[in-house]
């Protein structure tokens, strides 16, 4: 299963701070060196979205997220595999990470039929039936080449305490038949920890995956409507259970205070859709909060999103002529925001990074909090709600 | 009106065939030389739809043109020159060539009312309602500041010859008004010629513009739903008429074919939505005539659009890539069918300037008809009225 005993994905610890549990690494993959903390930009359909390849590698991301149920059923993993895997079908040379298409599966609710074997689901596109089991996602994130695949995992209802004793049992099957199933050398298997809200709970499956030896550990199942306090508390609990020695990654989050507040709290990998569906939303993060550029004020504003950012968009348009690109619906609008978005991302990990290398992430995490304004807790849970149900019926 | 006795946009004859009256030539503005004959990309409202400025620099068209009645709507030519002008606005460099408005008014049809003095019509937007004058159409554009600005004119039914009589009537009294209004010092205004399909009127409406001496002279009304045969013959009348030492612009043509045959017939500049357009279609040109990415037979196809082609998508993504990206609704599919079907307008008319200079057009055209496959003239009439009413009706 692996090229040498490191094994194909290893990670190098280089600092961990005393403060907190803030550390910062090295993820070596057969795609490039990760420095760690790392933010991945998600490209769910073999591409992030509104941008090329190059305009990705001007940003700079040393690793992206594709997901494995869109790819599976369009174009299908076999056809990606004969046209010589996913990094040359998109034409991305850096590591890519596929999840197991679990998470989309369990969000089918109604479409889905689920047993210890695996489950069965009806594509949200043309109701056709498709079944995954633990052995068949890994065979088809191997047909993809992804560098990072994952298990096979169950997201139960975070607050549902019965339901999370299932759902783990059943997570932890199948991530040692994934583990078993897995054959490719020249990719790593990460496993996931699930178990709601639920601290021993969340334990026990750390402690149950820890004995089956992934190259990585995903903390999955947060992040999916239960509060920030609660996610808060169980990066707290598996904060000093799992092993220094192996990255931590923390699935489908985040927000920039979501960043802070998890590598705060030990967490080495982050993905997110946030950035990119703010962008086309006509949403863009600034160090004072998300700024809405359909809002009227803008209509005349000379200024650049961000004073001093080096991003592409920022360098050359003002915040008017992105107004009006939104207003008159124009794709440029979605482009140039997303790029400042994935920029913002990125930078503000390179900072984190730098401030945890510099005993200093402390006073970064306060300087953060007092300049950034959370949208309301509330407000955002609803608009994801909303935006998911559109999402999942118009196949994106 | 003019910096020199030349005027802010002059025009030198490099080169006359004989054998033709195809022509190459550089066009002087106060944004760069031109090298003609040009094609235009269109960037209908402050953006060539779906690429940034640095996409179309790379591209390298020396002038693109905008729409004066969509800015005029959103977001208004004030706050254009306000923001510095057009260039400014939409950070573009090169040169700019904007129309009248006249053309869009008049497709608004129900929408409408005209006089001599001018039309009040209605904005497909928000049904608010708004005047053109000749006098308003000039303001306009000072504001854009754009470096060739079109007179307003009137675009009547090609086969109606009363309506065409009184249509270059109202044209030529608009135009002398346009002359007279016009004071930016940094930009040339174009007159229109007009008469639909018969050689009578265009003959007399191109001697009427002579006399009021523009350094520019358009040929409107065409591609508007007469024949091909009947736009050959009109630009056949033309070609001998119109001033040797002035630029000819054929405005919103047209095809790969319209290029050769409108260069043949002594065209200097054409603009045209057809490749961005179709690019978004998920149409894309060949040598051969067009391709639909979408069509099965692409779905595992290794190869790039055209082989040995030097743009970036041909470069880098197989039609099964690009086909993937239309299926799923991805913008990127957009953007780089987008980038190949510029290049492809953009080269062929290097190819054919090239060509014009080596007194080898004829050959070239005769190459070119000898690959090239045209779509049937009536499905694509039928088509453009098709989209024509869906594009207004969305503010396209």
């Amino acid at each position: 299963m692996s090229v040498d005993n490191r094994g194909p994905v290893s990670f190098d610890l280089i600092e961990q701070n005393t403060d907190s549990h803030a550390r910062a690494g090295v993820l070596h993959t057969p795609h490039g060196d990760v420095p760690t903390p790392v933010f991945c930009p998600v490209g769910t359909q073999a591409t992030v979205k509104t941008l090329s390849p190059r305009d990705l590698e001007e940003l700079g991301p040393r690793q992206i997220l594709s997901n494995t149920y869109h790819l599976y059923l369009r174009p299908g993993a076999e056809l990606i595999a004969r046209m010589g895997g996913l990094h040359q079908f998109m034409r991305w040379n850096r590591a890519i990470l596929t999840d197991s298409g679990g998470f989309q599966v369990f969000s089918l609710k109604a479409l889905r039929k689920l047993d210890d074997d695996g489950v069965t689901f009806r594509s949200h596109i043309d109701g056709s039936e498709h079944r995954f089991t633990p052995e068949k996602v890994v065979e088809i994130q191997e047909l993809l080449g992804s560098d990072i695949a994952m298990v096979l995992d169950e997201c139960a209802e975070p607050h549902d305490y019965a339901y999370n004793v299932e759902a783990t049992r059943r997570t932890h099957l199948w991530a040692e038949r994934c583990l078993k199933a897995h054959t490719r050398p020249d990719q790593a298997m990460f496993g996931i920890v699930q178990g709601g809200i639920f601290p021993d709970l969340r334990a026990e499956s750390a402690r149950i995956l820890m004995e089956m030896d992934f190259p990585g550990y995903a903390i999955g199942g947060l992040s999916v409507g239960e509060s920030k306090r609660d996610m808060h508390r169980i990066l707290d609990v598996l904060a000093p259970l799992l092993p220094q020695s192996k990255p931590r990654y923390l699935m489908g989050v985040g927000s920039p205070e979501d960043l802070v507040e998890g590598v705060w709290r030990g967490v080495d990998m982050f993905d997110c859709v946030l950035p990119t569906r703010l962008a086309r939303n006509g949403t863009v993060l600034t160090p004072q909060g998300r700024l809405n550029l359909r809002n009227a004020a803008n209509t005349e504003d000379p200024r650049p999103i961000v004073e001093g950012c080096g991003c592409y968009t920022c360098q050359n348009f003002t915040r008017a002529y992105l107004r009006h690109l939104l207003i008159t619906k124009e794709i440029l609008g979605l482009h140039l925001n997303t790029i400042h978005n994935i920029h913002f991302m990125l930078q503000m990990m390179r900072d984190i990074r730098q401030a945890i290398l510099e005993h200093r992430f402390a006073a970064y995490r306060e300087a953060f909090w007092a300049d950034y304004r959370v949208v309301d807790e509330r407000v955002r849970a609803e608009n994801k709600a909303a935006y998911k149900q559109h999402r999942l019926a118009a196949g994106r």
